[in-house]
């Protein structure tokens, strides 16, 4: 599974988990806004994070943050260490809801990866038990993905999600993703446990 | 482009060249018969690289020096890459004849990845122009990529096939890619300049 460490991928281990899978997590450092190793993103290169947006204004086009083919760059790596591990599942927590307009997150994308799967392997290829994508959080918002995982023991304190976070590592409270995460929390009537370095956390 | 220094990547770049294409090349270094970084593999980890195959053995299954997923991991960055340049063309050299077996190289497999890389970027959700992956070796024998980039001026003593060279470069003439490689130069009447570490050259 691909665990960056965040909400979402934490959510989609916690589940995966619950149905009984052992799990083996990918994490990738690609140099997110510290060694610069891809460029083209605010995520990574010398472009400002966008602040304060509000979410309808997030959905409207594919924000400074996008990093070009990054979840088939993870999918490929996944798809290649699943096979080496003789894998067939691989989960992935992408949600096309609150997905803040990134194409690599939607439903057609992940199908067309699937698609791609079942042609690029030895075990698709001869016929032997094929490899299957999960994203059991795709059609889910963050409220119902902070319920859910909270249902299921999972320890919000533990996860990160800001794109810009402070040396010492507290979220800025303003980026797409403290911002998802803020509402989320709070449309779900929890408290977000992790430290905000702006008055945002208390919106 | 994706340029392995073969004869297929490197017959690839001439071509591309040859059409007004301004090149740029990605090569990858993952741990060939070296530095141990992708399991699963007779061209990475210790497994024993096949030898003295025939081309009917070599086409029955998908070989030891199969690499889990290798294409999918090589496309996904070149379309990054592609996206970081606002390139609109991956040429990449698989042929589906000469193939080895390998799933990835295999024309439903490419038009797999066109799918996906219509579906993955940028450039394409927002219906700019999208990324052309091309393979235009993918229908020819090794006889007629050795004649096509002879004809191209490709000078292949530069080129390198073999997947266990000798530590001072020298092929080992036995191998698959050495076998296919020799076999597509003597169907071309034509001479293999690299040197081997074995009588096979001359056979």
């Amino acid at each position: 599974m691909l665990l960056s460490g965040g909400i979402d991928s934490t959510t989609t281990l916690a589940l995966a988990q619950r149905e009984g899978f052992e799990a083996y997590a990918l994490t990738f450092r690609y140099g997110q806004r510290h060694a610069l190793e891809i460029g083209g993103s605010a995520l990574t290169a010398a472009i400002d994070v966008p602040k304060d947006r509000t979410p309808s204004e997030m959905g409207q086009d594919i924000p400074a943050t996008y990093v070009p083919a990054r979840n088939t760059i993870f999918l490929a790596f996944a798809l290649a260490w699943s096979e080496t591990l003789a894998a067939h599942d691989i989960f992935i927590g992408v949600n096309a809801l609150d997905y803040s307009g990134y194409p690599d997150c939607r439903p057609e994308y992940v199908s067309a990866f699937q698609h791609l799967a079942d042609l690029a392997t030895k075990a698709g290829v001869e016929g032997r038990q094929q490899l299957r994508i999960h994203t059991p959080l795709i059609a889910l918002s963050k409220k119902e993905i902070v319920a859910l995982g909270t249902s299921l023991g999972v320890d919000y304190g533990l996860t990160t999600s800001c794109y810009d976070p402070s040396p010492s590592g507290e979220a800025c409270g303003r980026c797409d993703a403290c911002l998802l995460r803020l509402k989320g929390f709070a449309e779900a009537r929890l408290v977000d446990p992790i430290r905000y370095r702006t008055e945002a956390a208390t919106r």
